[in-house]
């Protein structure tokens, strides 16, 4: 993968060229270029670079692509999208995609009064909120008030209770009533009747005889009239589309049911989200495309409405990650490289050396194309044991030294000599010579999915594309655990170039990080959320806006309720001036490595 | 396990008394009685309760079992310790582990400039602070502060480069150099040459080669005097000491070689931390006591000190797992069951009912103690069958709500007549009759181990403690997330009590979350951190400390960056004065859930 599979997961969204990576719109400026702009300004550690135009450009394919299916198939419903909030609630991400949003009355999702209270205060007036999770009375209270506001609101109801709420707050209100939806509970949604996600064990949704009581209750209080929406949802990031055409044909018999009931105003299925991104750099992993996938949708709701003699309903969706992830991306600075070879120049032998080394130096003398792969095997085995015997007193820490010296040489010659070139004879030796690479930045803060669910995201430096990457790297992230590593990995390998850092920068992207990194972020060690900095183009030119560093040290104290008053007091009353002037300097600097040695972050 | 293994976690922490969960100490209060008192001050949602004592006794226990160790083996050296910011910063915690680890010097270790600063601000002078992780120039100069101030700090150098910084600073700003220490890279920390953590290729630490060329970088530039301390940490909870003795060898004899070489100042071995905390509540996973762990290091370590004719060390430990994790509670109120049974009252057979409907029927009706299982097994075929046939349009909702009550109802009366009423038998048939509890808490926010490593907490109701648990519980939190859920685990089971919420409150505990939880927790659907309230002791009556409560809706959204000018000023605008009002007391509540229909949470 000379590429770093950009051909797979980039979109056309980023381009390599001229050995740099860019941004395939408008003046396609590369990343290194905006880097290094943000970095003029003196803001330093790790950068989230946000791109609206890849999220206008995703919002305009899933309307674009449903809307043609639609046309194709004489479908009768419209197509409607809301985005869900806690996949970003971010300003920066926010703001521009309601702006971008407004011409196809793109909504917003809210599954907590926090994220409600966003979709209140700037979602378009007109276009759809829904609001899903759990809710109390205040949340469905809240619901009522954005009704007021003139908001086109569907509270979708997970269990019996909320609909007893609603009844509770329109009496006590007399407020008008939102819309109501139901979230079914669906027996596709898993492999079978008992299945854990999605299935009738699901954490959310009615059964049958939950919609069922729930209809009554609703005739019982004049509610029918409100009832809008069915809506299910079989799980994220689906891989195939096939468990999606079982759920909508059991969704869609339930829509025309409830419309046979006497729903008459019922008219639209939500059919949640799911849509697949694709973050592997090696194979494809999303077997459908968005054309199929629309398809497949608007065929099979078709295909009940006839069978039931129903009206054609109304499609709403809830992607999240399909409109946010390749948004943004994340850029770490590489502030060190640990090389795991060692130089002959720090061999120290002497006269007398114990046996094992005087083995380990004659297998390196004699080694010869023939007996390379031996003798290296050989090497390792004598490090084992000479490993071994300084963990008992017999031998030294030079000689510990010059073992590891040894065998490494060892090594390093076996592979020169057995002429490996290529990638996949260097993947059988190269996890042992890895390079360590490390990265200003946190893994749990910014990649927290890659520690929680060993979410992949595509990693490709953003220049030297034109070099041939020689090093199998590790990446380390700068907190102090073992688990924010990237380590090696000889399934799915990642190469990358021999730098030095005294002598030029190299910086690290991962893409398509645009969906639930920045809202999971941890303060492992105190990290706190990067650096971020929206990319916008005017006139041709890049222009960078709503930059957002990244808090400063006495603030991250202050957010987990340090008394920053004291902090302060205490520091001057032990500190000369001097001393007290650095230590405001660094408290008012944020979190994030900057001065490497003589090599400047 | 009637007491849901409380013997095995609590340490005797906690006991059952009365049916009540209560604390062992002092006047020995409930939690219940606790959870009351703070929920009549109207703080609702989760709450974390610290429990200083605990820490204290933590601390205690560490220090008198390694001076009993050391007294026992006529140890030279002494036993030292610093608490790990890493796993708990929060100033509840850290506050009063400073004030009770006074009187033994107990210090603490950063791991980040965040951190730094509150070691240098908080930790008693004179007790010690290491620093560890990889370090800019900014940090090493934060630590010469730190020693200005007299702190006793040591500077644990993770690479060559760190030291080359310390040198630089040294020659900068000739301030008093702090003590050096050396972080060394172990070959056995793993289980082999190129294991993975703590290894060879581990993420952090000197390789022997390296050790070699610091010293001499430490000689030329007359450093050695300020060279104390060895360092090595073979990763966190450990279940096993065994790995430990193998890297105490090891370390030990670095230590002594460098002494050897003439590090004449070099006084101490800091063997990190990995003390492991019992988790779990159905068999014991940590096989060591702390007595052993204590004699085993003094015992390795003076047998080396002997062997290689050098002073026995002094001895650091980095332990925060073990002093934190047990020190906070958990407290989730259950906000709904949401029962997997259906009554027949909701069964409204039709005059004639498809096939399989009317064999469901007859199932349950002719099913006798002989036939039970079989029939079981028949009714959920026959389920199967008809949710496929309601997919394909063949039948309508109601039979669906029918098969799912019937099946139900076969299940149920399976069991009455199979007499199943032991724990092992009932673990059989319940996984698919299981009961949901929804909690008012996040799991991403306050278990975010379980969601990331599948950390195990020990769960157990608070009342409730004298009468039979019957149901087999799954936990739901209320975020918008299917994976916010512990679900029910056959090979581990959680039986809890058949509650009516609208008579009785029933709340879960979570134990021993002190240890990493507070720091890593999410903003998952921006549920942010629960409220916490230090429980301390006075002339025999709890008194409540520090209540911090969970943030605003408002604040929430001031932290991810929201202009809440701006929110309220567009609120203000499109909302009557009356509703207004009532939105700007939504925007100053906490973000769980908190009236629950006629059930106010």
């Amino acid at each position: 993968m000379g590429n770093y599979g950009i051909d797979i997961w980039s979109d056309d969204n980023f381009i390599i060229e001229d050995g740099l990576a860019k941004i395939n719109f408008n003046c396609k400026p590369s990343l290194i270029s905006i880097v290094k702009d943000i970095r003029k300004q003196d803001f330093k550690g790790p950068l989230l670079l946000r791109f609206p135009h890849i999220t206008k450009k995703q919002i305009n394919t899933l309307y674009n692509t449903f809307n043609a299916s639609i046309k194709e198939y004489d479908y009768k419903g419209t197509f409607n999208a809301v985005f869900p909030l806690k996949v970003n609630q971010l300003p920066n991400f926010i703001h521009p995609l309601i702006t971008e949003g407004k011409k196809f009355n793109y909504g917003l999702e809210a599954g907590s009064k926090a994220e409600l209270v966003i979709a209140m205060t700037y979602n378009n007036v007109g276009s759809p909120i829904t609001v899903n999770g759990f809710k109390d009375k205040e949340m469905i209270h809240l619901g009522f008030i954005a009704k007021s506001m003139g908001h086109n609101i569907t509270i979708i109801i997970e269990g019996l209770n909320e609909l007893e709420i609603i009844i509770e707050v329109l009496n006590e209100t007399k407020m008008e009533c939102p819309n109501i939806g139901l979230r079914v509970r669906l027996h596709s949604g898993g492999s079978g009747l008992w299945a854990k996600s999605g299935g009738i064990n699901s954490k959310f949704g009615l059964t049958s005889t939950e919609i069922l009581e729930a209809y009554e209750l609703m005739e019982d209080n004049n509610l029918v009239k409100h009832l809008t929406m069915i809506h299910f949802h079989i799980g994220s990031a689906m891989n195939s589309i096939k468990p999606l055409k079982k759920a909508l044909r059991e969704a869609g018999h339930i829509y025309a049911e409830l419309k046979n009931l006497g729903a008459t105003n019922l008219d639209s299925i939500n059919i949640g989200g799911g849509l697949a991104v694709e973050y592997n750099a090696y194979e494809r992993t999303r077997f459908y495309s968005l054309t199929e996938f629309a398809n497949d949708v608007i065929f099979t709701l078709k295909d009940i409405a006839r069978q039931k003699g129903v009206d054609e309903p109304n499609i709403f969706t809830e992607s999240g990650r399909f409109i946010s992830a390749a948004s943004t991306v994340l850029i770490a600075p590489v502030l060190e490289l640990f090389s795991a070879e060692y130089d002959f120049d720090h061999l120290k032998l002497k006269p007398i050396n114990p046996p094992l080394i005087q083995e380990l130096n004659d297998l390196h003398r004699d080694m010869s194309k023939r007996t390379a792969y031996e003798y290296m095997h050989d090497s390792i085995d004598h490090m084992e044991s000479l490993l071994t015997l300084f963990d008992l007193g017999y031998i030294d820490l030079q000689d510990r030294s010059n073992a590891e010296i040894l065998t490494h040489q060892v090594i390093k010659k076996a592979i020169s000599l057995l002429e490996i070139d290529d990638y996949e004879e260097l993947k059988k030796l190269d996890e042992n010579i890895q390079e360590k690479y490390l990265l200003n930045f946190s893994l749990f803060q910014s990649l927290p999915d890659y520690w929680g669910i060993d979410q992949e995201f595509p990693i490709m430096p953003i220049t030297h594309l034109d070099k041939k990457p020689t090093r199998s790297a590790s990446l380390w992230d700068i907190t102090c655990d073992s688990d924010g590593e990237l380590p090696f990995d000889l399934k799915k390998p990642l190469y990358l170039h021999d730098v030095n850092l005294n002598k030029e920068d190299y910086f690290i992207g991962f893409f398509n990080v645009g969906a639930y990194q920045d809202t999971l972020g941890m303060k492992h060690n105190l990290f706190s959320h990067p650096t971020e900095v929206n990319i916008v183009f005017k006139n041709g030119e890049v222009v960078l806006e709503k930059i957002l560093e990244s808090q400063k040290i006495i603030d991250i104290l202050e957010d987990i309720d340090y008394d920053t008053n004291d902090i302060r007091a205490r520091l001057r009353k032990n500190l000369n001036d001097h001393n007290y002037k650095d230590m405001e300097k660094y408290l008012n600097e944020n979190s994030y490595l900057k001065t490497i040695w003589s090599y400047h972050e």
